[in-house]
């Protein structure tokens, strides 16, 4: 048997301490897997005092990770500290720099500074490794970038965040507010105390950026991407989903054809009946169209300490026996700069939901501004009557364009008789 | 760039020409994943003049694939001509033996024979590589040896066959005899005109032997593995099903506790509302529970031309990069010979159908050989009355052991006024 494979971990959180309890609990395994031993020999986090449950005795402790760039007894670090920039990018340039592998759970700092760390890994003559930073517990990265390696990825469509996807599905169940269910997720620590980078839909969105483009071969473009969360939906327009066939998800979409590029996050409805619609609580998924395999998906854990070490544990398994890919797939000269699809060539049904004051004209004034847009309604729900007090209509439309329906919203929000923003979601229906 | 990756492929059937079509259509794909071209330097079909739509010249004939095996110029052997035996296996013996590569989508020989061709390709320092295997579309072979490494997977749950899942399907949609459907079914071409491998379990035991070994580091133990198949299922079975909320599937089952293992190939219910029961018509989908990753589910096309194509293709890449794993995911002399779970140590809910003559004493009989066996039942349907015909009874009996259900269920079947053979399924309820 070869020489152990060393390695520092940067940052002890709960991430952290699940991949040294992995590493332990399941040595054999993973020592029969990599046909090597893994060995932690240095770890860092800001108290060496605390007591985590775990035996770090005859591990190194560094107070300021990245000192472990400069140890020689470290071929890869484990980078689990988080954040796009800061201590976590410096980490990374050192790492790679100074000739050691980079595995990291990171997908902000990826998303953002993802291609110019490939360039430099590649300039080094290193790695690095991401398999945790999107979907933690569903192997995707490996099954786009090898898995499906001679496919054409067309089309793929993400369930990319488990703390929407259950805050969604309680609301569902349970019937209750948004702000209801998050308040409870926060309590069952489901949800960050901030929640605004997983409701507002960011973190899905540095998910998508990194998986499509590995899946598409583009460099990752993260920053003019159209990203809505899920802090304004309401029960009702889960009911009104339900009652047509289907389930609210928040998705992270992403296209290519003919060599460009349509990524979107937004909450969807998918078919109740759809594998996707019945991927609930903190589960992800990611649903993918391929020219050759055809339409696939892949369900799990997204989030936590388990999962996520079991991708991290992967991909040191990976590297310890040499076997690691580029990390979109293809070297960064290979990469296409892709331009963007217009809106007005990506075509959807969509639902809409407004709330409008019960009075006369209401629907000859939504229905002239649909007609001005070439918008035509499939089917529409309005029950009872609250004169002039808001009633809820609620409209799925024929096929149309992004372009066309974002220029009907805007005129449709500011007419007088509306009484809250209208709600607008795309119609997906995938299996 | 260094050289190309030369192979031969052995089958010009729908499958070998999917791949030729491949390395064609997406040739800038593959080598840029690949790092270098890959190039089929011959193939072998019995009919070297039939017109089979895609351009040979260039690419070396031979009538006997085993004849390639002493070509100097071919380093890898795709094997799909199938069958358990004859000359596949020779081939893949001859291959091995000379020091080329086998890529193979053979269930049926990697199930009789793995241990012992794994063992030569150990010997001679080449690769055994069957991503094509099992469910072709769906990336479940590399889940599990690469993606999942470092899990002890727990349990596995697959739709392995295509065939078996539209019929199920069709049934259900349209209410039809499966006799009915699978006639269709064979029109359509999604069924082979002697059908016994796929509708009696075969096909399903097979993959799951494959499977169950890499996910759970054993030999492949196929000879003991006990199979019922789905040609006894009425579609009152898959109506019963759906108003107890489930719906019906031919599962391949195995799962792995303090180094035993259980295998079963049986038609199941599983809850409509689950992703698994989602998994509809042709489409394959195997669930799978871990130690640290948690549950997880992938699903996508599992036969056809393209989707092995992709399959296969994936290992061509693999191979040429030089990042192939030992085709049990350790290599032969770490895999346990482990000894099987008993019936006894089995516990699930069971669905049983029995259809008898509607006369006195028929439930008191049955209630009775139940209580012997320790078996209660948590609900009944019985409908109507049909005085000395047949009538159905349905019941859904509490957790009991495979053991106790075997021994009632035999009693069951030889008391006089059973009208035909009781139906007995598993009940799974995985989400």
């Amino acid at each position: 048997m070869t020489t152990p494979l060393r390695i520092g971990i940067a940052g002890l959180g709960t991430v952290g301490l699940g991949v040294i309890r992995m590493l332990r609990d399941n040595a054999d395994l993973v020592t029969s897997r990599a046909g090597r031993q893994i060995d932690v020999v240095a770890v860092s986090a800001r108290d060496a005092q605390k007591n985590r449950g775990v035996d770090l005795s005859g591990v190194s402790w560094v107070t300021d990770a990245r000192d472990m760039t400069e140890r020689a007894d470290i071929s890869a670090i484990v980078e689990v500290i988080g954040g796009e920039g800061g201590i976590s990018l410096d980490l990374a340039h050192k790492s790679l720099a100074s000739g050691k592998h980079l595995i990291t759970a990171n997908k902000a700092m990826l998303a953002h500074h993802g291609t110019s760390l490939a360039r430099l890994a590649e300039h080094h003559n290193v790695s690095v490794l991401c398999e945790a930073a999107v979907a933690g517990g569903i192997p995707i990265i490996k099954a786009f970038r090898e898995g499906l390696a001679g496919n054409h990825i067309r089309a793929l469509y993400g369930i990319l965040n488990g703390t929407c996807n259950y805050i969604l599905t309680e609301m569902r169940l349970s019937d209750r507010s948004f702000k209801d269910v998050l308040a409870e997720a926060q309590t069952k620590g489901y949800a960050e105390s901030d929640p605004s980078f997983d409701i507002d839909g960011i973190d899905t969105g540095h998910k998508l950026c990194l998986l499509s483009s590995m899946a598409f071969g583009v460099m990752p473009q993260f920053s003019h991407m159209p990203i809505t969360g899920i802090s304004h939906l309401t029960p009702s327009d889960i009911q009104y989903a339900g009652e047509l066939g289907y389930r609210i998800k928040l998705l992270g979409m992403a296209k290519c054809h003919d060599g460009k590029v349509w990524q979107k996050v937004m909450p969807c409805l998918v078919p109740s009946s759809s594998t996707l619609g019945n991927v609930e609580g903190v589960y992800n998924a990611v649903f993918y169209e391929t020219d050759f395999a055809g339409q696939g998906m892949m369900s799990g854990r997204g989030a936590g300490a388990d999962p996520t070490a079991s991708a991290i544990v992967s991909d040191i398994i990976d590297l310890a026996q040499g076997k690691t890919r580029p990390l979109f797939g293809v070297s960064v000269d290979r990469l296409a700069s892709a331009s963007m699809i217009k809106p007005q060539e990506i075509s959807s049904r969509f639902y809409m939901h407004l709330r409008v004051k019960d009075q006369a004209g209401v629907i000859a004034e939504i229905s002239s501004i649909l007609k001005d847009h070439h918008i035509s309604i499939e089917s529409m729900i309005q029950r009872g009557r609250n004169p002039d007090q808001a009633v809820s209509v609620v409209m799925i439309t024929h096929e149309t364009n992004e372009s066309d329906m974002a220029s009907a919203y805007a005129k449709m929000a500011r007419l007088s008789f509306m009484a809250s923003p209208p709600t607008q979601l795309m119609i997906k229906d995938i299996s």
